[in-house]
């Protein structure tokens, strides 16, 4: 049962199709006959694809994922191209082959029909985004989400690369240009300007989302990032690693849903990653109950971002070190010829890559809130006045980073800074009912540069070291 | 005479190779017969290919140009893709395209044979380089020159492309892999390490050569050039712009050699050129004499090198203007709504366009120096001291301009340093012979940072206007 050429799939043909695979049928079959039952059921809850579960009797299973010629949240009205499932099972595979931990083994892979066989992430996985919002604490996440982010982009970068496989790859992944394209209006672009397909809060956000519309400081800083997004091939990212493309348990990380990948800057990744683990942060507010304050759990997720951070910045630099003499050609060890100028070099890395992550994350955390896709975090916060609160909170931080990003030093004074606008935002509610005035002041510093900034910084208490003029500037 | 495989053409089997071909034989023979004599010439005096004018008795003309599988001026130790034929003929027939007047036509182009055939450029046409050696001034150059690097670079980069095309062109040229490679290795890598390559006027600047491969600080800076060279994929850039890329008279600015040419920084081809130029005003010591002391011809450099930044800033942001309603997809005329907002994201992207010509400029001038090919403007300088002298103030400014490049705000201060540097050190030498003094205090700066910076600065009396801490720094 080859097609020849692409149609949709549906239960029925599905089981058809798996029996005529010998990959699949393998997997869910064994050696056993074909006739035993499959139940397959479908699960996609994304934007994009249609998913199924299939089990079988004899406890085999697989998940089985087809690309649409269009959005599927939207419809037809925004096609983009089936062609994204060969670049979701080529990232996926390169992916795990630098961290098999942590993306789901592939089994099958078919072009035509634009459809990924792989391996079922049997419960009790869930989509992280439904654990951050059900308040369960994953002891290891930060642990292997950095493992993950280290070892993919260590491993497709010219730190890793020769220039020649570099540019071979590059190229290949230029053809996933429908999908960039995609991430450049809805992170980019949508946000910044009226678009039918913006929303948000209303009309509590209404001046919020204009405010955005109308900052010229944060449009320039935008634009740069776009550029570094649209032109800079650092590294293989998976370009859409929010909370939602993470299934966990309690000793499991896998990431999936890589039909966005290509080569761009790494701080996306990381920043997709952390920016949604702040949307999470502000949105415990809207889910505590007179059972659970989230006191603790919103403490867990800020040592889960720093955390994350700092494991990163360590396993990535470990990789360096272990590889400073192999087939990279970004810092050859004769020129990078002894342990003082590699460390530089390396503290010169991690800062730019730190403040494109903060850059990115920021922009990510922007278009949930005003853009087309929001997320369940705030989405499930019924009341939405509370819901309009949060928001504003997480859209106030998420300026200032995206603004001020090159002022951050360390992972810690972005925990200080979220810390310290939702404590005083929280300590104004409690006597104020109006807007929070600490946001207004750390904005003012934003637009006033570094004079104002500098006392806004030493108010938040956190230990800013200020750019000395040397070449880390 | 169609050949199936490649060989290595000379004089006698060009003419018939040509006779062969009908779109070479009607620019040399028209209508008429071709047993029409053919003047064949090799002329190739670069690095890499060799070159032939061919012209016909009835007053035809065509250069042909065929591509070896290895590098000429070192042999066949050094291989080197005959493939760059298809991406120079790609590159130029694009650039000409976009700048007519100032690349030469192509006739004919046979990817087997790795052979292009193109537009004679007949005498006074001569290499701008041998012109700057003689001193003799073009009037028109910064006029011309700022005009074919505005279009080329502004029409092949996303402030005119859509993403689709821009990804879709990258993908292409990353198969010219190889020669980036090369450029990596020659710009980047050889100059400051120990190579077999490397060579240098010695013993005079064995010293300077290696302090260029102990200086962290110029070593972590070039890293930065280096990465940016290989991902950033800005515009189809000539990438070896320099001065023996250009054919001249007092009327015409052709553009040749395109083999290098890739999706890359944009100011790798200006600085290629301005670089060039500096290096050209550093070596008119070398080439004074009693009859010209070329005073007046260092201020027409001088002159031009100011001349072709501002010309290419005025005609590129005039290109921006004129097409700020088009396909281009980096600046959406939605969000960059109102001409304050243009008018600084243009400041901020020449801002960061001027800081990486210096620093592209300036990894240029050392390669030139210490590494493995030199320029004849100071190759043509027989006193290996005279030599030495000139090539040492090149090399001390360079390393200014590449580490301190963040502290330039506008051309007219690389001009005053130029100046002042050649002023002071001529000076000196008029005491004493020995080394300057001015450019250790100018490294010297480089090293210590901002305070001695900006002592040195007001001692140059450079109108340099410090960072202060807002987003254009």
């Amino acid at each position: 049962m080859a097609f020849s050429e692409f149609r949709r799939l549906d239960e029925k043909s599905l089981a058809d199709y798996i029996k005529s695979v010998p990959s699949l049928s393998s997997k869910l079959f064994g050696n056993g006959s074909l006739d035993d039952e499959l139940t397959i059921k479908e699960v996609g809850d994304g934007n994009l694809n249609f998913v199924y579960i299939v089990l079988s009797s004899r406890g085999g299973s697989a998940v089985i994922k087809q690309a649409l010629p269009y959005i599927r949240s939207i419809g037809e009205s925004w096609p983009i191209t089936k062609e994204r499932a060969y670049f979701e099972s080529t990232a996926l595979k390169e992916h795990r082959r630098w961290s098999p931990n942590h993306a789901p083994e592939v089994y099958h892979f078919d072009r035509t029909m634009s459809l990924i066989g792989m391996r079922y992430l049997e419960p009790p996985h869930i989509v992280l985004r439904k654990g951050l919002i059900a308040g369960l604490e994953y002891p290891l996440l930060a642990e292997h989400i950095s493992d993950y982010m280290a070892k993919t982009l260590f491993h497709t970068s010219l730190l890793y690369h020769s220039t020649l496989e570099h540019k071979r790859a590059v190229a290949e992944f230029c053809g996933n240009a429908e999908l960039c394209r995609h991430t450049l209006q809805v992170v980019f672009s949508d946000p910044f300007k009226v678009s039918q397909y913006n929303h948000w809060t209303s009309p509590y956000l209404d001046q919020d989302a204009e405010a955005i519309r109308n900052d010229n400081a944060l449009k320039l800083e935008v634009a740069e990032l776009k550029s570094k997004f649209s032109e800079r091939a650092q590294a293989l990212i998976h370009a859409d690693l929010h909370t939602g493309s993470v299934m966990v348990t309690q000793e499991s990380t896998q990431v999936i849903d890589h039909e966005f990948a290509f080569y761009g800057p790494m701080g996306f990744d990381i920043g997709a990653f952390l920016g949604n683990l702040i949307l999470a942060y502000f949105s415990q507010e809207g889910h505590a109950n007179d059972q659970n304050d989230r006191k603790k759990y919103k403490e867990w997720i800020l040592r889960t971002i720093e955390d994350t951070w700092n494991f990163f910045h360590k396993k990535f630099i470990a990789l360096w070190d272990e590889h400073k003499d192999g087939s990279g050609e970004a810092y050859l060890p004769a020129i990078y010829n002894n342990a003082e100028l590699r460390h530089l070099a390396q503290q010169k890395f991690i800062q730019e890559l730190f403040h494109d992550t903060l850059g990115f994350g920021a922009a990510k955390m922007i278009r949930r809130i005003v853009g087309v896709a929001h997320v369940e975090d705030f989405e499930s916060i019924s009341d939405a006045s509370k819901r309009a609160y949060c928001e504003r909170r997480a859209l106030g931080l998420a300026k200032v980073l995206l603004k001020e990003r090159r002022k951050f030093q360390a992972i810690s004074q972005v925990v200080s800074a979220i810390q310290q606008s939702a404590k005083e935002s929280n300590m104004l509610r409690r006597v104020n009912s109006g807007r929070s005035w600490v946001l207004p002041v750390i904005e003012g510093a934003a637009r006033s540069g570094w004079a104002v900034g500098l006392k806004v910084w030493l108010f938040l208490g956190a230990a800013v070291r200020w750019g000395n003029g040397s070449i880390w500037q």
